[in-house]
């Protein structure tokens, strides 16, 4: 039998989660619910290759090391990732996955699934595959609807159609996200899912449908996908191909559209974690219906969310509140509507004196390792670098600054103006400005280096990349 | 005609007003309202050397450099700085005050007023000590009454008693903080003030009811002053004899007994900053009822307060809240009830984990600049060194830590086992583990320096100072 194909949806932005999610490092990037991110979950749970074929992630370009790393730390191989070089919503990503698909398996039965939600267990999923493969393989554009247990508003929903067999029924209708009384009439009436955004489907039955129905996406992405450059691990879909396609949802361009529309109900603990209170919900309130994760202390409180990084968060007397603190930014609100973050958020990216919050974490993470910024002054900054064992920055100098280099954990090995020196615990090195020098961790484990930069400017785009291993030079 | 000498009481924990309050640096000496510390204000409030005599400073021994380096900031030469060795309220301290004043002046007449109050306009409170200096003079011992224009329940009241002259009355009783019915009775009824907490004698007939009503205090404070021991600038009272007093306050010990108290009624703006409401109200709040210090964004909110250090706080849809953001700490609640913080303080000094919260900032000051952790790993640590000119470190050294120092602005001299070596901005230099290293600020301008520690154990406490010109060594 051909093989079923993950095509994970990695390219969001999730702007409704901030602070913690930032555009450098969105969502599904980040570790909401336990250890591992929401990205790395997904991929653990199509990992098992007796079932499903190396999937194909859809990502952007800003985000290929993040998804690289990531896939690597939690050992899974990956199939192809695609850059989709501009946003242009899901139909033409999740066509160029299915002409990428195609290409390698006439037959490839795809599983499109967002890389940022939770599913609360994974055999229940599985089963839930098995049952829409088979669909699938019948020619039905499948996709999963979960059972509603209360009237939530945040979703859209799906009226069932006729029945195809008796776990799969067709389309009735698609509901958008109702009010209230909607969604209460919709509860008790029966006979809706929620639209979980998750499809099955065969890639050839797919790629027919967009021909026939949104044939200007379909062209774009065969463009797209047959212009790609490969790029180290990563396949540069074409720009100027992919900037041709309509800027649409596969929901409006094809599942909306075709008569060969199934939906699979499904019963099993889902959240697409849109907002806080759905991150609320999913991390399972205590008696007195609050969450905390990081240090903090609540007293008289009830349904509250607290998530921190690193400060104490102290919350009393407070009922349906979120709490959400980063380093550089904190968010406090009603948290049964805190979908209102994403407009904040987007208030705060246009002004300039607040864009960076919106953008980046106090940590950058980078193919070598990372940075972050511990101290600014005037005419100084200090960083602490991170590079993983093997790695290597580029060869670099700047114009405006010196740097010192203080090695507090590892090995280092310094080049400075083409002269090697290895560098151990406590050891330091002077880089004047204008010099030629490149950082490498030549060891075994973490090399850790705090970096105090001299000058008068201090910017990160005061870098010249002479030679780079990640093809950022020149 | 003799003095007015202000005795200002400055040695207040302030835990209501955690995170910003804390043991280490507490209410009184943080910039609250305004650029100046209400220490500050509270020295220019009485400077005008035609009006008052030099101030005398009642604190603690920990906050002795606090109180010497925020009045030279301003420019205030003080008069005595008494340090309590331990906490005995205000009876004792104010008793020791007395003792020193009439040391120097038989008709000295002290004005004693709180370092952490807020006094709206400093013209009207001169009118004030001028009446009430006059009945101090007849052998009153007067008590400032603020006119309430709320039904306050956070402050003490006073029932004004009969005439003493057509500005001043006695006190008729003392009526604990009542609950809001006992408020609005009050102030319905007319003849009550809040008991703010400041006063106006002359030393002896102060001296004479203290040995008459609390004759333990009196002697206590008489001995603690004659067997004081001068330490550079600072009045260090007698340890044993000061713990002989009772812990009891002026106004229980003194006001409630005495036949001579009296009460001078006055309506300038005026509170006790007891609490963030308080702050809130203090500080103007704007036409939606919200105040917000600090880089902040509010939405749909009203009726509340935000002040932050640093992080960017976004609020949205919430009402009578106060949000108070530091670097290591937050404490999120409802502001109307937020006298409720000194007990969860309180909690969180009892717990050693997060004890650190409420004794310290993540910035130290000391006699010659202080210094703030940046960066703490966990092998080594990176600090932001602050020099004033002229001032110089203890000479010292470290038994399980060598470290780095990199100039980042201003010049550093830098002796290390007898070697001086002069470090300009943008210059390192290595101290090894054992040496004898001290740093010093030569020139004009703050000397900046980023320490970078390495070692297996970073605390404050492996510090052994061979040489210090602030008294610490040995």
């Amino acid at each position: 039998m051909s093989e079923i194909i993950p095509v994970i949806l990695a390219g969001g932005q999730g702007t409704r989660l901030w602070p913690m999610s930032r555009s450098a490092r969105p969502k599904q990037f980040i570790p909401l619910l336990g250890a591992l991110s929401l990205f790395q979950q997904t991929l653990l749970r199509v990992a098992d290759r007796a079932r499903y074929g190396a999937p194909i992630i859809l990502t952007h370009a800003d985000y290929r090391f993040l998804v690289a790393e990531q896939a690597l730390e939690v050992g899974v191989a990956l199939g192809a990732i695609l850059l989709e070089p501009v946003s242009r919503n899901t139909a033409v990503a999740i066509a160029a996955a299915a002409e990428t698909a195609l290409a390698q398996d006439a037959d490839a039965v795809l599983n499109v699934l967002p890389s940022d939600h939770a599913i609360a267990d994974d055999a229940d999923y599985h089963g839930a595959v098995t049952t829409a493969a088979a669909a699938a393989r019948d020619g039905w554009l499948v996709t999963f609807g979960i059972t509603p247990d209360r009237p939530e508003t945040g979703y859209g929903y799906i009226a069932l159609g006729t029945e195809v067999n008796t776990q799969v029924r067709k389309v009735g209708r698609f509901v958008e996200k109702p009010d209230l009384d909607g969604a209460q009439a919709m509860l008790g009436q029966g006979g809706y899912v929620w639209n979980s955004g998750m499809f099955m489907f065969s890639a050839a039955v797919f790629l027919a449908e967009c021909e026939r129905l949104a044939v200007d996406t379909k062209r774009a992405a065969h463009t797209a996908v047959h212009k790609a450059k490969r790029d180290l691990d990563f396949v540069r879909l074409d720009e100027e191909a992919f900037a041709t396609a309509p800027n649409i949802s596969v929901d409006y361009a094809i599942f909306e559209r075709t008569d060969k529309a199934a939906v699979l109900s499904v019963s099993f603990g889902w959240s697409d974690l849109g907002a806080w209170n759905a991150v609320w919900q999913a991390l399972t309130p205590d008696a007195a219906g609050n969450v905390s994760v990081g240090p903090s202390l609540l007293s008289n409180t009830t349904n509250c969310l607290v998530v921190t990084d690193n400060a104490h968060v102290v919350v009393e007397g407070l009922d349906d509140v979120a709490v959400i603190a980063t380093e550089d930014a904190i968010f406090v609100g009603r948290l049964s509507q805190a979908q209102r973050v994403g407009a904040l958020a987007k208030s705060l990216k246009e002004d300039a004196k607040t864009q960076g919050l919106t953008d980046v974490h106090k940590t950058a993470y980078r193919p070598w390792g990372g940075y972050a910024s511990v101290l600014l002054g005037e005419r100084f900054q200090v960083k602490r670098l991170f590079v993983k064992p093997g790695k290597k920055l580029s060869l670099q100098k700047h114009h405006h600054r010196s740097e010192h280099w203080v090695v507090v954990s590892g090995t280092a090995e310094v080049t400075v103006d083409g002269k090697i020196t290895v560098l151990s615990e406590n050891q330091s090195i002077y880089l004047p400005l204008g010099c030629t020098h490149r950082l490498a961790n030549p060891g075994k484990i973490l090399l850790e280096v705090v970096e105090v930069q001299t000058g008068s400017y201090l910017g990160e785009d005061d870098i010249i990349r002479i030679e780079d291993e990640f093809g950022r030079a020149g």
